[in-house]
């Protein structure tokens, strides 16, 4: 499909200027197509929902005439960043309970906060801050777990951003549901109500194999399958969790998820820390995708996920924040990326095991191979859908450009992300959002920030 | 002194308003004193090159009138951050040679680069560009080890900044000095050159022990001690250097520069990854500073600091992000913050090894305690020279405001700071710097970029 497209390209050149509706230009395109292709001064061509065509922009200019364009001379344009696991509404929370202990800071800090305030509203503020925050800085999709999703959706969409949101299903009462039944229950209602969406891609997220009986596992799997549906889950991220799998099961987590058959249909594992060398054959074997969080699993001293050995074998990798709430506090790929290549060199004690071009691939095309949407997002080709940012170089920081991908990894930020394109959707422009009121959200997060304080009594 | 200063701000608050410069006013004053207080809607204020008094800005508005005032009610005011180990001039060769062996690194690219392109102009325009982007992050007092450090040193004072800046000393030729002898005599005219600057503290700077003979260690320390002067210097980085030193003289590095006198007078240690228990009891017992480069000690797969050791024995430690060319590639104090602490959590598996509000410590007094300026810098005092910076909390990544250290630590960016105040004298305004020309020194970069491609044959 994608190469019909490139083919069309060339022939429609011949003809004369064909209508678009943005046309989006810049120092250099970075594909991250199968060639890795970086056009220098090169522009991207947007119809509808779709990029219709990419190439050295006196080209693109040829052939067709857009509504609206957009010229960052002085940028480089990227495939909008991918983030594969994230507890967004968690937002709210940040910074409330830092530098503790896994188990502490679930107990007596995380579980207790959300008893007394994650409502339905709590969560559409949460989610509005969190997407604010992402697509300030270049993310265009998001991968979540957490309690109402429906309303994160909402919240989402509206925003026009893009997301594979997972309904929680967790064998103790939670805020959207008092059991694991009804978690279910609320999981296939979510299926159903975004369905085929432009935007939302509905999943099932059992929490994790320690924090759900076996039955309601294979039930989650169940139902995604039923509706097509991608499942999330939190794999191996801790060694309490391994260690207590092996001692219960005689099986690591990775082996138990399988016999359960739990990755028999699309499964993104979140963290995948804990992997023996038949683990990693296995996912490698059921095509998991592996949400990679080095912040979080540096912060909470998870541990360091082997990711050489996955990548020899071929399982897909992406990045992810987790959630700001103690794991991490803020939802920055730009920072994962640098993370994910400096962690991997100085655990291996070699500099050459992961390149920048592999972080930057994990944090685009990767990822997007993680959630099962390769044909549709992760990389700048005709065909696609049109997530697309443009990231300045005007920051002292940015000069010179030596090597765009040891730039992207190691030297530009958030800040310097300044128009985002989501389905084709200009949703910032010049570092300003255009569908979400940026004052408004920051009262909302005032007004939590005293509420919440009131509320926990440490 | 500093209490001095402070009592006599409350006496002089019965008296009516004391003409001042400058009134920087904020949120939250994170004065990084003694006490650690945290002064709500504090301001602090300036007279000449140094702060007369920090308080809640109702009270100082009582005492003092200022010729000019910043108000930022949605900032933090905090010390400036403190660079430990840096060097500056590299920020020209940002990305060309990433994810290489240490060895290939310095031999292939870095020496071959730095011989054919590292001349007075080069070494100017790299500083200026290392300037400009250390003082729109935040950073107001770096450390610096290059060549031709009298030109780093002009360039600096010009645009208002606060430096430590050591002339290399090294066994083979560089672009400076083709001799230790030359390198010796350029250093002691460089002390007496910068004697009693305001801005510049003047250093002597033998590379480190492998590549220095004993004598010309030896004949650093006796000149920066002629001089009153620090000594700066890697030490312990590689496991190599280790290993052969342990080979060739039966001692670690830290125990080789002992018993050389390296330690005898103020010294900075930079990197300091590999010691021995042994080690760290003499750099305590010799109040050595160790300049801790996380950024770097990750990406050149050189290792982790033993931090929780050398704090538990009272070693003044700071941060630096080290040169930006391979090493890091950018010189931004807020990310040394985030690594330093992450990665001592997940290498210690312990999430309280490394707090928030230690790495700010770090940052800020710590730093200036490795310098033996902390009687004039590293904290927001009355007393003190006025280093002083606001960081703003206009981002979404800074909602809610929990915990002032984890914010700092872990969500602010330096992209956040607004204000840059060094030495008394206001050099960042609203992200604008003052003192120095933005698009000259894009312009120069870009210059510099297109020689040094065509002087690199790889």
């Amino acid at each position: 499909m994608i190469r019909y497209w490139a083919s069309l390209f060339f022939v429609l050149s011949t003809y004369s200027a064909e209508p678009v509706d943005l046309i989006l230009s810049g120092r250099q395109v970075v594909t991250m197509d199968a060639a890795q292709r970086i056009i220098a001064d090169g522009a991207v061509a947007i119809k509808g929902e779709r990029i219709v065509a990419v190439g050295p922009r006196a080209d693109i200019d040829k052939v067709y005439k857009a509504k609206q364009r957009i010229d960052r001379p002085d940028a480089l344009i990227t495939p909008g960043l991918i983030n594969t696991h994230t507890h967004a509404p968690m937002s709210l929370f940040r910074g409330i309970a830092d530098d503790l202990r896994l188990q502490d800071w679930l107990e007596k800090y995380i579980f207790p906060a959300e008893a007394r305030n994650v409502t339905p509203e709590f969560v559409r503020a949460g989610t509005q801050l969190a997407v604010l925050e992402m697509l300030l800085g270049g993310t265009t999709t998001y991968t979540d777990m957490y309690y109402f999703e429906e309303v994160i959706a909402e919240a989402t969409a509206a925003a026009g951003m893009r997301a594979v949101l997972g309904q929680t299903i967790i064998a103790f009462p939670v805020p959207d549901a008092k059991t694991p039944q009804l978690a279910l229950a609320r999981a296939e209602a979510f299926l159903k109500q975004f369905a085929g969406h432009r935007l939302i891609t509905p999943a099932v997220a059992p929490h994790a194999l320690y924090t759900n009986s076996d039955e309601s596992l294979q039930a989650s799997r169940a139902l995604a399958n039923k509706y097509g549906a991608p499942l999330l889950i939190h794999v191996a991220e801790t060694k309490r969790e391994f260690d207590e799998s092996k001692q219960k099961r005689g099986l690591t987590p990775v082996q138990a998820l399988a016999k359960l058959g739990v990755f028999d249909g699309r499964t993104v594992a979140a963290h995948s820390i804990w992997l023996d060398d038949e683990d990693i054959a296995i996912l490698a074997r059921k095509q998991v995708g592996v949400a990679h969080c080095p912040s979080s699993n540096m912060k909470l001293s998870s541990g360091v996920a082997p990711l050489p050995k996955l990548l020899k074998l071929g399982v897909a990798i992406g990045l992810g924040p987790d959630g700001p709430a103690g794991s991490n506090n803020d939802f920055n790929l730009f920072e994962e990326m640098d993370l994910a290549a400096k962690l991997q060199k100085v655990i291996t004690m070699d500099p050459e095991a992961l390149p920048a071009k592999t972080a930057f691939t994990m944090a685009t095309i990767g990822g997007a191979r993680v959630l099962g949407l390769e044909k549709e997002i992760g990389s700048i080709e005709a065909g696609k859908r049109a997530d697309v940012i443009a990231i300045r170089l005007d920051a002292p920081h940015a000069w010179p450009l030596f090597n765009v991908y040891s730039q992207l990894v190691y030297a530009l930020k958030a800040s310097d992300v300044s128009d985002v394109i989501v389905n084709g959707k200009l949703l910032v422009r010049d570092r300003k959002t255009l569908t979400l009121d940026k004052s408004k959200i920051q009262a909302e997060a005032e007004r939590y920030l005293g509420r919440i304080r009131k509320s926990i009594t440490y």
